[in-house]
């Protein structure tokens, strides 16, 4: 977020990119996890990279890797053909692109702005139509894949927006991304396919937990389960990916809790909007609701297992136990 | 199921095995489509397979193909050293088990059980100790692939029983499965590991029928939907398998939306006798059981995207279409 930090210089550390490799001068706005691995994707593609965040480690961290620090997103947008937006939600892409210090004080005409938060895509379609009334192009480009393929620069990018806007975008997708879905021309449409595939992911979650825990209350060993079940048809992507987390008793977030009662929220409100029952979702987004209460907001989201575990006194693998 | 038939002469049709590749005499018991293609992998192993089933015409199809039609189960098991048992549940699995003219009446002592239902592993248990008592062995043996792959010989087996039991039963074994998870000595475990299976596939059914109609309702191309999901972190095995049906409208049963109302009943009785709260699984059992109190009980168990495009009147394709 940008409040609070005044109008300086960006800051550059150690590193200078050559005039051969730069190709675009781009903007990554959030340097969490997401945005961070972005952020050195473009780096090592050769571009200038300048970024913010509020987190004064983070900025830190990015000028050693030769970014170009800035205090706000206003700072950062300067100079820069392109804005990628890496923050949490719609209410934080509104704040670091509308609010004071944002991205829309500095940015030039015919720029691109690339929005990579999950959110509604009612939203994503107003943000747009501000957006291109100033006379900058959008593109609705949700991204899938985790810290790790961020950081590879093999991220997917559920996208969708104006010929144009994909056109000026390129160079950061290409750098930032393996897969590239155009999926329409109107904004909206890239964070639909979002939500659908975060409702799926979020309900897997889900589901692997309570299986996983039904399974250890009828004394099954659950490495075993989990050898059978990724070779059968309850298999799903999260039950393989989240389940060794469980096995390992290893709750430290590679994907928070945190997460999916946002995301199984924004899939929640569509649905009461459009009118649309979501029975499987809800029971779902519930599960994450209470586990966040339970105090695991910030673990990893495998963390429903252990909420159903203390629920029920089933012992699950400890951690020290593995150590 | 063996009420209302007379005891008589199994009958064989056309073919007859000759000495050389007679291996073992196996009973099918339950000729319906997963049976029925068990039954012709045996003979195809060059086995002599004796069947009953209560469907004439199923009797006569094995009989063509080269078996032993018989009217009962305790005909079909005379002479055998391994009685399959592939009926729907565990009353029937009961019925032709210790019913009047069941399997019991005939089997010899050190003959083999393979019992392949999905059941709970209380009742498995049960069976098991009954049948043990009189003299034979006992397989836990529920199954898994569907049934081109039971026609294929390519089933995936998830077993539990004693040393001797799986000794027993190696022969169908090897010609009815690729896969034999040998999952402990003890009946039940083999049924729990099945249930586990059921847990998440029908979540994951329920799931991806909610998701591409919740897709639709938000007016994207779900055929698209399903390109981008099958590649992304919201993936299962059962999304993979069903969508197609629901793309093209054709919702003739594959597996039917009983099999679940019945796995996931099966499911909800086990979390009730431990007190184990299922939030997910029984919201997915609701889906099935609005899908089967709409009618559509003996349908593909896709259909409860049918249920829920009904509900909020959205257009789902129609196999007309695609004709």
């Amino acid at each position: 977020m940008p409040q609070g930090f005044a109008r300086n210089q960006c800051k550059r550390f150690h590193k200078v990119a050559t005039a051969m490799t730069v190709q675009h001068r781009i903007a990554v706005i959030g340097l969490g996890s997401m945005g961070m691995g972005i952020a050195r994707s473009l780096l090592r593609a050769g571009h200038e990279v300048s970024g913010c965040d509020v987190n004064p480690d983070s900025r830190q961290s990015f000028a050693a890797d030769g970014g170009l620090a800035c205090n706000n997103p206003s700072d950062a947008s300067q100079h820069a053909s392109i804005a990628i937006i890496v923050v949490v939600n719609a209410d934080q892409t509104d704040a670091v692109l509308f609010g004071s210090g944002g991205v829309m004080e500095t940015l030039a005409v015919g720029s691109v702005i690339v929005s990579c938060a999950t959110m509604s895509p009612m939203k994503a379609k107003e943000f747009a139509g501000r957006v291109e009334a100033a006379g900058m192009f959008y593109l609705d480009a949700p991204i899938s894949g985790g810290a790790a393929k961020a950081g590879t620069g093999e991220l997917t990018v559920m996208a969708s927006g104006s010929e144009d806007a994909f056109a000026a975008a390129e160079p950061a997708l290409k750098a930032m991304a393996t897969t590239v879905y155009n999926l329409g021309a109107d904004a909206g449409i890239g964070s639909s396919f979002k939500i659908v595939n975060q409702h799926l992911a979020g309900v897997h979650i889900a589901a692997a937990c309570e299986a996983i825990t039904f399974a250890a209350s009828m004394g099954l060993d659950i490495s075993r389960v989990f050898d059978v079940i990724t070779k059968s048809a309850g298999n799903s992507w999260m039950f393989e990916n989240r389940i060794p987390h469980v096995l390992s008793g290893d709750y430290s977030p590679r994907s928070a809790v945190s997460i999916f009662t946002k995301d199984l929220g924004i899939v929640s409100d569509i649905g009461r909007a459009q009118k649309f029952p979501l029975p499987i979702a809800s029971a779902a987004l519930q599960l994450f609701l209470r586990t966040e209460a339970a105090g695991m907001g910030r673990d990893d989201d495998a963390s429903v297992a252990r909420l159903l575990a203390d629920t029920a006194q089933i012992d699950l693998p400890k951690a020290e136990e593995n150590a």
